[in-house]
């Protein structure tokens, strides 16, 4: 039987801030065997952009990357965020290391195509090439990924975090048997949004569509789901959506996804 | 008889500048065999530093370090400069990948115990942890590293990139034959600092300080020797100081160090 490989994607407030930071690290540091973080970043960027007087600019969740704003998410994603997280993750004896979609040829990405909106340098996810991580990680690495990718020719492109974790999750379910949680600031995917105890223990793909129909689920955590059950399609053995609190239990307590 | 490995470092102009690092990167990439890039990234840290409103203070050529300068650096330096050159190098078909001393514990190091001066988060190198890097070193990995280090508690450092290619250097001595280049702005040492053409070929300790007592080689040159003089002492094969227009000939017409 495969090995087992945890991928955690952590974002929002609790990467942002010290003490939930600390904290997430703690227990991601204690999971057993080997493991992936892959981090957000986007609140930092957006106070780094206003520190600097740009605006920044978001379609559905989807920041638009001008040339500047570029250089920002590069800055903030890969450098200070990235290896702060090293940098603390060290400390607590797991041998990390930060990694772009373009170290190593992990990530390709090609630019999104402009339609009606023009989302400028953001990637849109083309291959994963898993080979030297895979290496990394079977010599107990642990890799921490930030939401950037390149083209191959030259151009880093800054990509959903969401999407990153499921394209990888996804990648790695050749060779390793693939946990992927998603964390979120909620215990779970909740079918009374204003009911932080109605979370949905397990939802698959006609109870999503449903949930999605009465707007139940809507607006960010569409693209999160979607991103799940095409990893759960491609392989991966187990999907959950909950906070980092139920990382320390292995994501008990949130919500599982299921494809039927 | 043990492999080569060339160690790189640039600083400077050349690698914020993007004609100048294009044409460093063709000529880096097409050196043959094991080779790793430090580089520099001072002037954009100065420049960002500048548009977020913090001034920067150099002594003896160090940055003072505060932390909203930490938070600079860490940016500019693991982010901008390191991703930048490793997306570029993909596309040169190496096989490259960003590091700062904090991933895979490369290089550790302490903050710099305040004398008459406080640098702040200014980090003095303690040990280099090569055992990761060689396999990847071994496995085709180019690997760029970034002027950081971190202290083992989770406190990542700045740490001067001439000081952290020597230390490399001799750490990697010891399972490799290492020629250390560093690139400035001259073909080399010069004898009359108004006379590019005068390059030291060839330039020991008792020279180097003769050198030193009549002002001929002064300020940041002088670190600069005294670190390639070090890596010597460690056992590196070669030293060689020269322009980033001699790398492509190995070299040849720079200032090569010798002990004796």
């Amino acid at each position: 039987m495969s090995d087992r490989l945890t991928i955690v994607k952590v974002g929002g407030k609790v990467v942002e801030e010290p003490q939930s930071l600390a904290t997430l690290l703690d227990d991601f540091s204690k999971i057993a065997g080997h493991k992936i973080l892959v981090h957000g970043g986007g609140r930092s960027a957006t106070a780094m952009a206003n520190r600097l007087g740009l605006e920044s600019t978001m379609v559905d969740g989807r920041r638009i990357t001008d040339q500047a704003m570029l250089e920002v998410v590069t800055m903030v994603y890969g450098g200070l965020v990235n290896k702060n997280i090293v940098a603390q993750l060290q400390a607590r004896h797991s041998q990390a290391m930060g990694l772009t979609g373009a170290d190593l040829d992990l990530i390709r990405a090609v630019k999104r195509p402009v339609d009606q909106i023009d989302y400028g340098f953001a990637g849109d996810v083309t291959s994963v090439n898993t080979k030297l991580v895979e290496e990394l990680i079977r010599n107990g690495v642990v890799p921490v990924i930030a939401p950037l990718t390149h083209d191959g020719k030259g151009q880093l492109l800054n990509t959903n975090a969401d999407t990153m974790a499921s394209e990888m999750a996804s990648a790695f379910a050749r060779t390793f048997r693939v946990q992927l949680i998603y964390c979120f600031e909620k215990r779970g995917v909740l079918a009374d949004p204003h009911n932080d105890e109605s979370v949905i223990r397990v939802l698959d793909r006609s109870s999503f569509n449903e949930y999605k129909e009465t707007g139940v689920i809507s607006e960010g955590m569409i693209p999160k789901l979607d991103n799940g059950f095409n990893a759960l399609a491609n392989g991966v053995t187990e999907v959950i959506i909950t906070n980092t609190e139920n990382i320390r239990n292995g994501g008990t307590g949130g919500t599982r996804l299921m494809l039927t």
